[in-house]
């Protein structure tokens, strides 16, 4: 429980504060300790019961900067547990190829951190219909469109959603409920065993 | 933040508080009306913070009548989120006709739910380590071991796991998060397009 700090944010507007961050290193790390702060209470919360006080608190700035940084909750939220999924840079002429950067790549950026956007959102959609709702739109514009399109024959959004679906259930059991038997092997050995699995669904033919 | 009001119990034991629903019908229906409301407040509010106090307001009982039943939040919790997984009932002599109806199986149940045991505990586990401990203890023990122990050839425990990963997957992404390119679809196609994946894990040569 640390002790909340005060710090004056000065006169500034809405409009100013949401540039804030722009005007030098000093708000850029501000911004960066609340967004951090901000993904480990919701991780550890929820998106409803986390609070901009408890961020806050966690940070180690006043409540207020908060809301100048971030507005509301929900802002603040979308900003902390967006993430860049990098389809268009894993992406190879050859889907197989393709499926094992999308597998490597997303198994790489959960083992590097247990409080990343995804690994939160994914939480916290568990309980709330509204985190929910972006995980829903984020996983469908930015992975399931964009692999479908890359996929031949019948049913490529059904593949793809699949596809998505068994990169998620092997994170999840992997690293956050950690099932011994999926956590306690080499990566190399996941991805050797799962391969086959999305080599199929990406090029049933081969 | 312990939200657990603390309640004189009485003076039952543990003992003749297991036995209380066996007393008659009238007990066994409010045992069950308990369970169904646990399992909800559960499901919505999370292990740490639903009460027994919600629980008890939504069975429309007494909170002493909760703890007479039950005797702790926890123990409530790990009966109100047990599930028998039907392994045995479902298994086959052929390893493929074994995984058509362990996927069928599963996704029955979800589908037949939202507040199913299985569904509950997983919610709970995303921001309780001990919701995540019962499930890894439950799905290793009920699902992995004996899923694997019918497994020919190398990497049977990794396989059992990774099936099981596949079909809680699915199931988040259709049931929990409904990814609308995997809910809005029927059961069938889903199953059309993953039984070639489990396909390749119970019997890879085939």
């Amino acid at each position: 429980m640390s002790p909340l700090t005060s710090v004056d944010p000065g006169p500034v507007t809405a409009e100013s504060a949401a540039d804030r961050p722009r005007r030098g290193p000093k708000g850029e790390r501000t911004r960066r300790r609340i967004l951090l702060a901000a993904r480990k209470e919701f991780g550890r919360y929820g998106y409803e019961r986390a609070t901009i006080r408890g961020i806050a608190l966690a940070a180690e700035v006043d409540k207020s900067s908060v809301i100048q940084y971030f507005g509301t909750k929900q802002n603040l939220f979308r900003e902390s547990v967006y993430w860049h999924i990098p389809i268009d840079e894993l992406s190879d002429p050859d889907p197989v190829r393709s499926a094992e950067n999308y597998l490597h790549g997303m198994l790489r950026s959960w083992a590097a951190d247990p409080d990343s956007p995804m690994a939160v959102l994914l939480r916290a959609s568990m309980t709330s219909e509204e985190a929910a709702e972006l995980t829903r739109e984020h996983l469908t514009t930015e992975a399931v469109d964009r692999i479908a399109a890359q996929l031949d024959g019948p049913d490529a959004r059904l593949r793809a959603s699949v596809f998505a679906s068994v990169l998620m259930g092997i994170a999840v059991q992997r690293y956050l409920l950690r099932m011994p038997d999926l956590a306690e092997v080499p990566l190399e050995d996941v991805e050797r065993v799962a391969m086959p699995l999305l080599r199929g669904l990406v090029a049933p033919d081969r």
